[in-house]
């Protein structure tokens, strides 16, 4: 099968298409080939799977077509202008998120003549705004976005409901959960100490924590991300009904539950490198964040993530840094 | 204050634009000029406040910049093409219900320059799509659609609450209930018997009922939506927050209530006008329709609709048929 990629030069993209190759199939059907799309000319993977490598702006006059024009058998849409960019550039959140995600679906429809890729789009928690019920978010909570990122997120959910009821393509919507531990460097989004007060200690290095440690988020790792992906990419969409898009599941905890779990899995010497600086900021844009979910709907249909912060951490220890603590 | 009508030449803008003349005002501020635009021109109204009529595609390039550029104090969009024709035409649906909205907000996010109208837009329960809950559709259910036009709403609304919350313009939306009793000619949506059956024998005509009288479905009469938009334009939207999108209050009627409301109304002899033919296409459309809802927002903040049927019925005899019934 011929697998399309767009935003394969991301994080998650890359992890992807590492899965993808390590895999050689999805489903049971081999991977012939591969089309790794982007912003960036993404890295041109090694392996035997010919890969294309495309950089351009999906949102241009006939760059989706161009891209479905082989007629791909599966379609990953990650391609995004993250949350802090669409919040502070509205014209290029709109260009890229909703423009983008459009002109992608209405490439697939026009190809026509029995076209129906499975097309699996990442969507996001930030597609809920506050106030939010008190024992958490279930499946039939209405979306109401309190960012522009997660107002195109919603959108294009919306999108991809109605072309797979038309029957132009068999989509699906997963939204992530926080992704937590991000590998790389520090960044400057909101949410970045989630995974700072973990990856910096485990590296030997400080952290800072701007939150007090009873606030609670929803969690899970890269590699269970990809796990919901590939199970996205695999899975008989005839069980979705109409409702294609599905809160994912993850870990509730609080800051104070990760610090514990780091403490557990590589002593105290790493957790005492947790700095508490408190930032009015963060603490207030925070609260609007949701704190759990009952993700019923996507565990009866197999999806599944991590079951405490220990394996989250684990999983960092075991796919960042070869499986070695820090001495 | 100056007021733009779009969607000023369908049912409810000729009631709306009716309204405006009689009042003189909106919220205490008096009138001083309507412009009126549809896909077809208006008809201009008499009276003395000045009025624009103009006729064009909403989603043209330049139309929406043109019909924002004197800067209306206060906008009416009801502009769509309807659930039907929406379906039949994917194209036209999206490119009105869905192009001409984002082009209309576009063009007051681009007047800038402090320019922040009152908008008001009309969505619609097409945004909700089966399975509901038993006790009816609450605040806070996720919006499902299962038609293009009701995606094209969903949309619609999220853009208004994203526009809104970034100061662009003060939006609100209301999901108008199946208006009933729908003046004028029987016409071909599935929905029409719901009119259909209280209209015709109002008129000495018979009327065919297709779905059985166990029927629920969810009313509210032409004078409860006008009510419902001049509400929606004077009230004050600070008591939304950010949830800027309310599904408006409205009458769960069944069948078999409507006819017995009918007889109590109009008498036997106008009740017995309505034929049963069941129609097996339209009772599976109308199985997938909302039955019911607890709109307790909408009505916290002050929108009122009908209390009986018998009311609605008593709306339609004294707007449309000069309060005279049948001898």
């Amino acid at each position: 099968m011929h697998i399309l990629v767009l935003g394969a030069a991301g994080m998650i993209g890359r992890k992807l298409v590492g899965r993808l190759l390590a895999d050689g199939q999805v489903g049971g059907r081999p991977i012939s080939r591969l089309t790794l799309f982007d912003m960036v000319e993404p890295t041109a993977p090694g392996g035997s799977v010919p890969a294309d490598t495309v950089a351009g702006d999906l949102a241009a006059a006939g760059q989706a077509a161009k891209l479905v024009a082989d007629r791909p058998d599966l379609i990953f849409h990650l391609a995004a202008i993250v949350s802090g960019e669409a919040e502070a550039d509205f014209e290029k959140g709109y260009r890229v998120n909703l423009d983008g995600t459009r002109e992608l679906f209405e490439a697939i429809r026009l190809v026509g003549d029995g076209y129906r890729p499975r097309l699996v789009f990442t969507s996001s928690i930030a597609v809920f705004g506050a106030p939010f019920p008190p024992d958490g978010i279930h499946d039939e909570f209405h979306t109401t976005p309190l960012t522009s990122y997660g107002t195109q997120k919603a959108i294009g959910e919306l999108l991809l409901a109605d072309y797979s009821r038309r029957l132009f393509f068999d989509g699906i919507g997963i939204r992530l959960p926080t992704i937590c531990v991000r590998p790389g460097k520090p960044n400057k989004a909101a949410s970045g100490f989630f995974s700072g007060i973990i990856r910096e200690p485990l590296n030997g290095q400080e952290a800072v924590l701007p939150v007090p440690e009873t606030v609670r988020h929803w969690h899970a790792s890269p590699r269970a991300a990809i796990g919901f992906l590939m199970h996205a990419a695999s899975m008989d969409t005839a069980r979705l009904g109409a409702r294609r898009n599905l809160t994912m599941p993850g870990l509730c905890a609080t800051v104070g539950e990760q610090i514990a779990a780091l403490r557990r899995v590589a002593g105290d010497r790493v957790a005492n490198l947790i700095r508490r600086e408190p930032d009015e900021t963060i603490i207030r844009i925070v609260q609007g964040w949701p704190e759990t979910f009952s993700a019923r709907r996507a565990e009866a249909l197999g999806f599944r993530a991590e079951r405490s912060f220990d394996e989250i951490i684990r999983v960092y220890v075991e796919d960042e840094l070869g499986g070695r603590l820090p001495a």
